[in-house]
């Protein structure tokens, strides 16, 4: 095993520098086409950019022993992901358009990613990691054709699925691997390591309207304000329920972590549609809800009887507002 | 007392959910305008957005036992003060105008709040701070309202009322409540929290010229760089002058956390109007200078006699300096 | 010696109060020209900021020693070397420009500073640290001055010489001082130290595309993606050669820290002219081995052989990646 394992060491950097080998190729082929204006979405995209840089970076510092690990390698997989994407779409998506906006979807794409990282952090090698990454970048571009094509699911819409399919495919990945003994000092989260992931938090909720608005053409400012509204309204909620739900009456961080962001991710494909905030602002509450209860339920009930370890909670913080937002995307189309 | 401090903690979770059904309520009855362009203000809103929640959010993580407490703290009262701040706006305000334009307003008014939490930090429990967002937003409104239909200060500047209306309604608040035994290890700060609070400074510096400059509609341009210059005067005075009053020549942290900031507070009402940058770099000095002397007069002299225990030194802080860009506002609208 | 020192710290404030004097009454005279419209380079020009302040600030933070020194005198050198900037330019520059590109302008150029300050962190004192400021604006001027004037290089290109210029005068400068014990524990740096420079690392990598389009004004876009695929694929390479380069296959933290960014000063002067991104990525991919390789040989070999000491490693992070990237500007500017 040991022996094993420095064959993994060994071979990271190689299978590294062979992708991005590939990747500088498949750039000099393919990229051709280009448009010169200044697309308005440099700052967005740059929104777009630090969110996922620091707030996924920080959100997943919060294992004591991950502190760097988790930025430092949340950067590579970011990296790789956003080419891998970048050359997707520049191979089978529509020619001529723009780069920064290609660099943007890229970008959005990658949260699936780094979601899944999310939960099976501490039980993967940087290899699997790495292999992973490439792997869900395909497969995630493979089902956002098939949304497009056969769903007729436009494509703004369709990368919203990011954060719902980065949780279930993270969850799918972690049931191969064997659980860490519970006393593994491995999820052991100290005071510090839980600011840094609080700073992370924040980082992904003052960027959230950004993130579901970038890709949005008309009705830009309204996913801006239906998805504020939306993540107001989930901290309000995730506040006042960790309270109730503790014995003490103390707010619980895990708790608050996962739930202020549950509004945002739940509104992501109808932000731009919602006409009233209080829609919104309703939809915030449930998916605020839905994740505290799915935290107790999930991590009592659910997870051990499937064997599914997920190391970040990435399943009630991401995966069920994702699907509550799906159902709503789905009755607000039909209403 | 404990058994008291339990009902306490048991009612806010409910009073928290009452009073966001209670905004959903209002938004549902309220909410019905909207301009469907987008406003140009995003960029400069996300600057202001960022500011208030990671700037004071870390700004006052200087107490070694609060640094969850404030960011997490600093959240909820921000959700809550804007979405109150939004509402008060929508019944009692103008119709027809741009949402994002609201929600900057509303970011901009509850920095008042997020302020006087400075002063009270350590001192209330929880449901005392949720009380106090609501009542200062409510009261901050009238004061506006006040100034503008009967001393006719345009919107704009009154609404950079707030960071002086803050200081002041802190003081009051704090005065009703028993100082805290000073050895207390609640006072404490480490060089960790230091550290943090001094990354919330930066970040406060940093969007200053933001903040004061979001509301502008005209010579917006001139608000940027006279905040700028302004700022940049009061770090180098701080600078000086923490070394100059300090017996070892040594830089003190408290200091420059307090005084880099006075000159971006000072030009706030006239920054749009200040025609050269060396009457602000002037006032940014004079602020910087009112700020250091401020806080030795006022921790020794003032607040001891007037029973006033300022756990931010939000006094001399945002007080002091905002009462010097009144001052400003006056002579220079006079001249 | 320590009266000597004693009476170094007490001339500090009184040197930095007289230069703030000097600063107001040179704006006096010489700032008049302003333009009225809003310019559009404010979220750039905040980017920059944000950039600098942070980035630098947090990057140098990894001395044990200097965590609050680093932030806050890094705002010090900052605003003093950037009120000297807009003045120089002012007084001997084109008259009637937008005074928010100035104060971009003299950001950039303030790089220069932060990263001598870099090479000579932990052996100089304040007072020489703020002469340094002064002194090292004035001679990057006459530089630019000298480029533009005989060397026919464009304003924006001259400017992008600011990391290397900041890199080999701080090594000129670090060479007159004696190098500290190697085991002075003032080199060491701890986790948490590390961690606030790899936070500082982030900040510098996801604005570096703005910093490097800031000056800009044609192609601004493709000087954007050109950056950021440089980047990324310096990131890819810095991990892929730091687990070969060390015996146990781990990432080690000074590799990443330092290699990352490479890509982006490579292509600071080309970035706008760079047609396809592949040759941005693979000059790239030659400025991280660059960096990395350096920091092996200098530290071995040439270093200790010029008893040259270079605390963060400012040679081979930014010196190296700077004489690539002028290198590649030749060639490109041949072919």
């Amino acid at each position: 095993m040991p022996s094993n394992y420095r064959n993994f060491r060994i071979s990271v950097p190689w299978l590294v520098l062979f992708l991005e080998a590939v990747f500088i190729i498949l750039f000099y082929y393919f990229f051709s086409g280009e448009s010169s204006q200044l697309s308005r979405t440099y700052p967005a995209f740059q929104d777009v950019n630090q969110m996922v840089i620091f707030g996924f970076g920080f959100f997943l510092a919060f294992l004591k022993r991950y502190g760097f690990s988790s930025t430092g390698f949340n950067l590579l997989i970011i990296v790789l992901g956003v080419q891998c994407s970048v050359l997707i779409d520049l191979v089978f998506g529509l020619p001529k358009t723009d780069v920064l906006d290609r660099i943007a979807k890229a970008t959005v794409s990658v949260t699936a990613v780094v979601i899944s990282a999310g939960a099976v952090l501490g039980k993967t090698n940087p290899l699997q990691l790495i292999l992973m990454t490439v792997v869900e970048i395909i497969v995630f571009h493979m089902s956002r054709w098939i949304n497009n094509t056969f769903l007729q699911v436009p494509d703004n819409i369709s990368l919203m699925h990011a954060p719902l399919f980065g949780a279930y495919f993270g969850l799918a990945v972690s049931s191969w691997f064997s659980e860490p003994s519970p006393r593994s000092e491995k999820n052991a989260s100290t005071p510090k390591s839980d600011l840094l992931s609080m700073l992370g938090t924040l980082f992904l909720w003052v960027f959230w309207p950004s993130f579901n608005s970038v890709l949005v053409v008309t009705d830009k400012e309204r996913a801006i304000y239906n998805t504020y509204f939306a993540l107001a309204v989930s901290a309000v909620t995730a506040f006042a329920l960790s309270a109730l739900t503790t014995k003490d009456g103390r707010f619980r961080m895990t708790h608050i972590r996962s739930a202020v962001l549950a509004g945002g991710i739940a509104v992501g494909y109808t932000a731009h549609s919602i006409k009233y905030p209080w829609i919104a602002m309703i939809l915030g509450q449930l998916a605020s809800v839905i994740t505290i209860l799915g935290s107790y339920c999930l991590q009592r009930c659910l997870n051990p009887a499937f064997k599914i370890h997920d190391t970040s909670g990435v399943h009630f913080t991401f995966g069920l507002p994702g699907v509550l937002g799906a159902f709503a995307h789905v009755v607000l189309f039909v209403v």
